[in-house]
């Protein structure tokens, strides 16, 4: 029988992490744990003692249903640093009390890079004290940026958010022959790793063409380069596409995203914008062709576009959830959830578990060999990789003409 | 036995205005048509004599299911109007020449306010050289704005989008507990009428707030009011949402988007950029209240979401589509199709007609009565007007993890 457990959700949100919470809820009570308990706003709000108590919020088969249908994080979510445990030992001793005092037995934490910061310290911290806590992660995040795992739960959704956004603008960008063509620069998350812009291409098939050009942080941007290539498309097509990462730079490491500094990205009131890499590459290609040019960002709704989830994504993100519980009833502590890809076709994933401390501090990019040789599209190789990772749809459940979510638990709207 | 029909698509496209044209060719062939031409481009592209024949293109039940489910215009648009026949004879000459060659006896033009006035002219026109074609406007605009019609297709699906989309991006804004709490501005279609702005508030149910602020363009916009009740609100909540028209403007007329110039609004190569008006409000917000802040623009993907189109809207644009080829058989001409709600609840909407004079030179706006006292949201009326035309989804062909669409044709997308 497990004793409590103890979850929490930490970092950006993504339309596949409540399947997470789903699948440690329910594999935690198939296996006989009491309660399962959920931390408000991660690691940061349990500090506060802020948790409420799952199993009033998942009353039926329904609820968990609509659970894996809600978008961002449940629980709410924070981008909390654990401080090291040398002169903040008062930090790690006010958790284990409060987690000693609801009788946790596992600690569950879903999130990425910095998650798994956390999940290290606590499991190290419960090993020098002695405690029978067991910390376990659970991977998520929409850059798939996660080290020693085939992927992340969360990608494989917002890889298909984009995929048909793209597709649908693409189509609209056919719609009216402007006199010196149009070109659309779409700007994707992915500061570092490009893995979301990539998927753009999976748009790409007999009835569409798929964005014209793709490009990613993983390699410098070449401003000439970017020009030519849109200059020789806007001679062959009326309207070319463009997709961007947010996090493009050129050789010296300048984001493009600063290039207008002064004139376009800073904002009226002084503030120095971060995001405008879309709009600043538009208004470059406007002045060197006078043709039209759009400049889109599709924003937070690509991580919480959870009306047409992947259904592989949410059924994956379910199964790491279970199998972080599985792996702390089985004694393990300072582990990830990781997938294993044991087929190609058809594919077939598994779960395995790696140490915590080897993917806290490894960031993964897309591989050069994914890229072309001319650094602006992916390979087949990477519409291999991704494809079934976008696979099926989660039908989302309509009440009156819009999806169902659960309530938002009270704590994480009100001041 | 009708003779051949010409159809073409103008103005901005819509996630519906397919479902017309399958509506227009399918009644067609029913009545005996031996030939459904589509020009490419519209008007303007007829006058190049581009046109295809578009049994070519729906060659099966299935053909004409993914027509429906294809987002943006089939036939690509043009936002050409025309001359005024004095003076520019040989245009309608041109035009009434190609339709003859042609053998047709019915024009039909699926569009807005300025497709009415082409259907207008070539009504007018056919009269006075005594031409036996009939020319039929079937109404179709993401906008809602056109006069003399309970609502407009093309509407219903942007709503949806919209809603859907809200409802998303409030609960990814509940995430993260920001210091100063967080103010997200969305921005979306509709320069001179609020009627898409207004579907935002179709997101507020039982499992969600909705959006706290609604700013229509039917009302001046007050800048200090605006911060006033913002500043209420991340007292209150810890993420604020606020929706807003394009074409939000100040008492005297300036446009918000326009009060950042010279400063926000010049992109870095000169051009004064139209759209702005969430960056503008966002970057104001940050630097009154020191609180995180978004800006989200929903861009063309509101009017292009065809994955997530309204069943009600498809049918009712088929429906369109269908009545304008009836009415045409019937020796109507001149006249749009529009539709009427003779009842509330159930919702029950019939086609009817209308003379396209009055419509092409009216433009409808949200009323008065459906904005609130303050003007800052839209009232219960709004809601009970607006709901009905989002229900239902027309469920996407999925094919290998997307939406399916029928091909581009030949034409659209090559120089």
């Amino acid at each position: 029988m497990m004793k409590n457990v103890m979850v929490g959700q930490s970092g950006g949100p993504t339309a596949a992490i409540n399947s997470s919470l789903a699948g440690v809820y329910e594999t935690a009570i198939e296996r006989g744990a009491p309660k399962v308990y959920g931390m408000l706003n991660g690691i940061q709000g349990l500090l506060e003692e802020r948790y409420i108590d799952l199993s009033e919020h998942m009353t039926s088969g329904l609820d968990i249903e609509l659970m894996k249908r809600t978008p961002a994080s449940f629980l709410g979510s924070c981008r909390f640093k654990l401080p090291a445990l040398e002169g903040n030992e008062e930090v790690y001793e006010k958790i284990f009390a409060t987690l000693d005092k609801l009788d946790i037995g596992t600690f569950i934490y879903i999130g990425g890079n910095d998650s798994m910061d956390t999940i290290d310290k606590l499991s190290k911290y419960a090993v020098s004290i002695d405690s029978p806590i067991r910390c376990i992660g659970c991977p998520k995040t929409v850059d798939n940026d996660l080290a020693h795992t085939d992927h992340t739960p969360g990608y494989g959704s917002a890889a298909k958010y984009i995929a048909i956004s793209m597709k649908e603008l693409i189509r609209d960008s056919f719609t009216i022959d402007f006199k010196n063509g149009m070109c659309t620069i779409v700007e994707i998350m992915g500061r570092d790793a490009g893995w979301l812009t990539a998927a753009a291409a999976l748009s790409r098939d007999e009835d569409c063409d798929g964005p014209d050009l793709i490009y990613l942080p993983e390699l410098p941007f070449d401003l000439e380069k970017f020009r030519d290539k849109v200059g020789e498309l806007l001679a062959l097509k009326t309207a070319v596409v463009v997709a961007v990462s947010e996090g493009i730079h050129t050789a010296d490491g300048k984001y493009v995203c600063e290039m207008g500094e002064g004139v376009a990205f800073v904002d009226a009131f002084g503030h120095k914008q971060l995001s405008g890499t879309a709009s600043y590459l538009a208004g470059y290609i406007a002045a060197e062709f006078g043709c039209k040019t759009r400049a889109i960002e599709f924003s937070t709704l690509q991580r919480a576009g959870s009306h047409i989830a992947s259904l592989t994504d949410s059924m994956e993100a379910e199964e790491a959830g279970a199998a972080a519980v599985r792996a702390a009833e089985a004694g393990d502590t300072g582990l990830m959830v990781t997938f294993k890809r044991v087929s190609e076709e058809p594919y077939i994933c598994v779960t395995d578990l790696e140490d915590v401390s080897k993917i806290a501090n490894e960031e993964r990019v897309v591989p050069r060999e994914w890229i072309n040789k001319e650094g602006d599209y992916v390979t087949e190789d990477f519409l291999d990789y991704a494809r079934p990772l976008i696979q099926g749809q989660l039908q989302p459940i309509m009440v009156n003409g819009l999806p169902k979510h659960l309530h938002v638990p009270e704590g994480l709207r009100e001041r």
